[in-house]
């Protein structure tokens, strides 16, 4: 056998060799009950192991991975989600809102959800306020919830939550501080509106490996000035979305890709003076966001 | 438009916006300054984005991988290492030491390193005894490291370890003690020989979500009984792999795909009495593993 035999005969047993792991562990889940479960384990087995035979993936990145993991686990408590940050930078969140999410003309885009999200939030009245002792200018926000033939929905569950004027959510203070997060109702008319702060853009948590990911390979870790918001109805597909302010510096570079051009709105700012329910004497601003949601299974 | 017109649409319209999210996520790590680390997280990207848009990833499955990972995080410690147990049990590490090392013919065959290794092991002379306190059968393994081309390889380092008979590592005591893992030196003709403990079959530690994963999916838990060794000499590549019983009845069905035909050896069971270097009064085993090295960069 010449040297260059040698090598092409080494190169195809080599191959071999690595697809003989992949349907080893593909067979592996072969006799899961579940039909599902198993359908997403050999899935997910063979994009794995395609993803580390296309880069040939080296022992010491191996383990730069397995201590990404590790530090990921570590920072992650009550308050810190450092595994949803990490599959909000890698648009694996946004594709996955994106998908169960019905795509329709009609309806309103949906986005990420985000890792600051908190059960439980206090209900408020229509025309109420989630924003009181909230550092930021005040900000009214007022909408209809409808179908996609325009009729109304009445009683729809819509949760808002936000950060403040230095860009934290209440979550990233210390202590058990509740601010700028609250739910309501609509009324008959399928109509909302609510008091709160205007958002700021602000980083997101970038002091773990997430951040570090981000500093190494130059991404910005600053995500566009915006609202969450969640609608739940009866009958209709839950809405996980943002509203996102027009102008703002960071809306061509969200680090968490969140942005669509349908759901930035026009934040308007007026005088002080007598605003929805309220006098103000500040600053303040106000914007409309109109929802439509698409029907269940749809 | 009619209906179906609308359907078909919305599919092309759902299609595109789900290649767009990946696109942009790809395209965020253009300006990576490290060209291998760009490359890898572009192809990571790809294959996970392709991953959820194959089995269209619901959004309680992709709370369950976040929550999946979160406890993986948490029971991993400086002596439980849950992820690199998740990836033993996805073929992963058995990937990725297989493709670090060289397929050759000639050289010795690799497989996973596992989550037992410690740092910092003691030395033995030629003929020591790693097992000295260990519960199990006294086993004696002796062996010859060369080149392939069959030339004695002396220094090379020759780090082993191993469970004892209830198949448990020393990490998995509590306290700090130190059993069946150490390193020796070949001699002058590439050879060594060490005393240690008949290996015993064990079950990968399952109490934690990689132990629930293989239950749900019906797999087993257990590693056939099984020698560790990592061997190093300059110019060579470093091998990292065990020795597997002939006749243990996990051969076939090892929870973390680390079996290779080439790698299964008889130990030789003896009655009590003359035995290398020492008289053994209870009943003994030996097996002989000679290690072939490839070179560096072949
Ligand atoms: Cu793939
Ligand atoms: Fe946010
Ligand atoms: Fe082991």
């Amino acid at each position: 056998m010449t040297a260059e035999h040698e090598t092409l005969g080494d190169a195809h047993e080599q191959a071999a060799r690595e697809q003989r792991v992949t349907d080893e562990v593909v067979a592996s889940f072969e006799g899961a009950g579940d039909a599902r479960l198993q359908h997403l384990m050999q899935a997910l087995t063979r994009h794995l192991h395609a993803f580390a035979r296309e880069v040939r993936l080296t022992t010491p990145e191996w383990e730069a991975a397995i201590g990404f993991l590790t530090r990921a686990g570590h920072i992650t408590d009550d308050r810190r989600q450092e595994f949803i940050l990490l599959s909000d930078v890698l648009g694996l969140s946004m594709l996955t809102v994106g998908m169960n999410a019905p795509a329709s003309a009609s309806a309103t885009e949906s986005t990420v959800f985000g890792p600051f999200f908190l059960e439980n939030s206090p209900e408020i009245p229509r025309g109420g306020d989630m924003g009181e002792g909230v550092k930021g200018m005040p900000c009214h926000v007022r909408g209809r919830v409808t179908g996609v033939d325009g009729a109304p929905i009445a009683g729809a569950r819509v949760e808002v939550w936000g950060a403040d004027e230095d860009g934290f959510y209440d979550v990233q203070y210390v202590g058990d501080v509740v601010q700028a997060r609250a739910h309501l109702f609509t009324d008959a008319n399928g109509e909302y509106d609510f008091w709160t702060v205007q958002p700021a853009a602000y980083p997101i948590p970038h002091d773990g490996p997430v951040g570090d990911l981000l500093a190494a390979t130059n991404r910005s870790v600053m995500r566009p000035a915006h609202i969450h918001f969640m609608v739940e109805a009866e009958g209709f597909e839950t809405l996980i979305t943002h509203i996102f302010v027009a102008g703002d510096e960071w809306l061509g570079d969200d680090a968490v890709f969140g942005v669509k051009q349908s759901l930035i709105l026009d934040f308007e700012r007026h005088e002080p003076g007598e605003a929805p329910g309220r006098r103000v004497d500040e600053p303040w601003s106000s914007t409309t966001f109109d929802i439509v949601l698409a029907p269940t299974g749809a």
